[in-house]
């Protein structure tokens, strides 16, 4: 019988908490976090916690950071919140300015929400009408790959293609069309990543040929499709698509949620594709980890076709009750601040290096990794039970979540994807750090296999 | 051609504002607002306009509310945010047992997401699952009434009713069953809300005979259709609802995003009709008008169902990357201290009285006024071509939005329904503030019909 603080007591008699089995918490339960500095949580009895993960992706700079607190403060005193139809504030306006002048050209126009998933539900609901007020309502359905995820609200899930994820759900979702994506660590074309010529984009090519006259857009991750485990793919994969729809006329709808904002080494992951996108969702970074905001930037071919007499009915009536938070867009426009005052994305290159050079020396040549990948800050060590073969563990087997728990016991939070252990640190985080992090994580893996008889 | 200020233009440059047809913006640019403080907001050139629409419905204590802007300063120095999966914080967890406490009985576990929409999604989205594992497969749809409006993400907006959000999109929607709602101004039995015995249930039961196999759920806005107009209907109805929900098995989603806190005269809509839903959405007031959050209340039934060992499966996986988001929910906790604190429930009472009187007074015998109604601490003017008949005005004529701009002119920001103008001020407002409110809506309304030759 575990032995639960008063709060521990009260969160299970109250929380249902997210993406979680409840019953996992008897055995392993919730850990009360009182305070956050830089890249450390601190629990209820001050046990730290290196947050490795950017608490789900999202934290850039440290939690409680000083200048972005004061300056959440500073616009609480001033104006929490108004309507955002009709009324507009200064956080809404020069946050917006900043974001079309910092994401790829072509992108004119930002559109507010709330959260990732509601971000991916205007993108596919603008195409859908944009393609209907330009005389195509046989555009009706989306493209996505498989493995991808895009969140999880019915529309977002619909494009998603992690089974654990949407599968359960299948008589409320889209029928979404799914092509086959990059899979670089088992390439079925036994390629490499840095040599190849993604012929994979004809799993694609085949979908498009059959339904192109009925898709409205073809959503993906740039670069990591992060949900499904960090699968990583070169641009040039990014490239093709985006030639693909404009062949076909089809929307490109660029889920930057979880890879923007320095994650890939770029500011954006499309740019080292060189492509712009129609549309580009953001969330996550976008506040450095502090609030729920989203946008979507799209193009002003998009903007006009909405763009009317009243009573044509071709306005995007959407809106959330926050669209346009003056605190949420104030906070966002202080990161892009930091990040360019700091020159983060210089910081980010120096960083990666460094962490890609250790983690790499340390877990390539390691029994049960499979792989160790890293685009920009985001590192991914892929166990396999079969480092040959590259047979996967039985999923049945939670080696991620075990390994997982040994983690947080050393005081390192990781919350590995399956089987997929990843780093996706706060870019805050020192050269010192990095080793403790990676070292950490090595003694786990160790000491996991070594104490289980199974392998 | 209008003069606009540099924060205009750069607004009209690189915002798309929601619910909006962005062509109006020529003639109607938007409001930048740099201030707000109590029941106001002050434009860039310190014009002042009253914001008796609670800004979208959310604000309850006035705007820059000094307690609440402290409360979120302090914790955004201490912790911003953590990753809610396996993590938690006192924020989230004396929130959930607030809300648990304070929530109709049988209500008992708190679930978080960011928005309105999510909130509806993760109730539409457990339903269906707590069915499909309790050997009910069949329960694949939902029943949501005309009229209704439950938020803009594909699941959310399947479930709305009105039409002006959803029929476009209507390729994309999940195919709803829809009953006839309630329609007290233009009852189809010549009924009055006061006398009736709610007959016009009568159109779920119809559809109830006929699909009941194949439902999960019920959804409804308890005793105010916002969207729709500020649509009144009696507490009875609910109560009959709820009852045909336990006949047949199905769950009832109860919708107080908008009827929350307060806003009906009751904490909660559902306590006039001494019913417990098996979900309650609420959002919007829960942080008082700052910042984006929502959660899903319900029972320990449903919660039981999910609850089982991992590898069963039978977890609910749904999250958002900012689920449980501790300056939220810090800012929720303050704002129910507040309600606690002064006894808003009594001060709800004496003020929605006193409206109601002077409003009554003022509008019931006015001309192209149908009716003056108001639940709680919400008002609505119905305006009506012709009295007798109850004709309305034809859309295209957008009665609503040129009294809604005339009304900012005198300082009032009303923002109007369709042809329904309504009051939902925060609880601050003054008995004088009410005057004022009152006396400069029948101003405009008079002025409008005046210079108006069409009528």
């Amino acid at each position: 019988m575990l032995k639960l603080s008063n709060l521990q007591k009260k969160d299970l008699n109250y929380v249902w908490h997210p993406c979680s089995q409840m019953k996992d918490y008897e055995e392993f339960p919730p850990i009360v976090i009182t305070e956050g500095k830089g890249v450390y949580l601190y629990d209820e009895n001050n046990k730290e916690y290196m947050d490795v993960v950017s608490s789900w992706w999202v934290n850039l700079f440290g939690h409680a950071n000083e200048r972005i607190s004061k300056s959440l403060t500073e616009q609480a005193f001033q104006l929490e919140h108004t309507i955002f139809a009709n009324f507009t504030h200064k956080p809404a306006i020069y946050l917006a300015e900043k974001l079309v002048k910092l994401t790829p050209d072509g992108l004119a126009k930002v559109f507010f929400a709330d959260n990732g998933s509601s971000a991916i539900e205007i993108a596919l609901k603008m195409s859908f009408q944009y393609h209907l007020q330009k005389g195509k309502a046989n555009k009706t359905r989306f493209l996505a790959l498989t493995d991808a995820y895009h969140g999880e609200t019915l529309g977002a899930l619909s494009v998603g293609g992690v089974e654990l994820y949407n599968q359960i759900y299948h008589p409320l979702l889209l029928d979404t069309i799914r092509a086959q994506g990059p899979d670089c660590f088992r390439c079925p074309f036994n390629n490499t990543p840095n040599s190849c010529d993604t012929p994979c984009i004809s799993y694609v090519e085949e979908q498009l040929e059959l339904y192109h006259e009925e898709i409205s857009a073809i959503i993906v991750e740039p670069l990591i499709q992060a949900a499904a485990g960090m699968k990583m793919y070169p641009p040039r994969y990014l490239k093709k698509l985006k030639d693909l729809c404009l062949q076909y006329d089809i929307h490109l709808i660029a889920d930057e949620i979880a890879v923007g904002f320095g994650r890939t080494g770029t500011l954006f992951a499309c740019e080292q594709a060189g492509i712009s996108p129609d549309f580009m969702c953001l969330s996550k970074g976008l506040t450095g980890g502090y609030l729920p905001l989203s946008v979507v930037l799209t193009t002003d071919d998009i903007y006009d076709a909405f763009y009317d007499d009243y009573n044509s009915m071709k306005a995007f009536l959407h809106s959330h009750s926050y669209t346009g938070n003056p605190l949420a867009c104030r906070v966002a426009l202080e990161v892009l601040n930091i990040f360019e005052d700091n020159n983060y994305l210089e910081i980010i290159k120096e960083k990666s290096a460094y962490m890609k050079k250790v983690a790499s020396e340390t877990f390539t040549y390691q029994p049960y990794v499979g792989e160790y990948r890293q685009t920009g800050m985001v590192g991914a060590i892929e166990l396999v039970k079969n480092k040959e073969t590259k047979e996967p563990f039985p999923s049945e087997e939670r080696i991620g979540y075990k390994i997982y728990q040994l983690a947080l016991e050393k005081g390192l939070l990781l919350r590995p994807l399956g089987h997929v252990l990843y780093f996706m640190p706060p870019y805050i985080i020192t050269k010192e750090e990095i080793d403790r992090m990676i070292s950490i994580t090595n003694e786990v893996i160790q000491e996991y296999f070594t104490n289980t008889k199974e392998v």
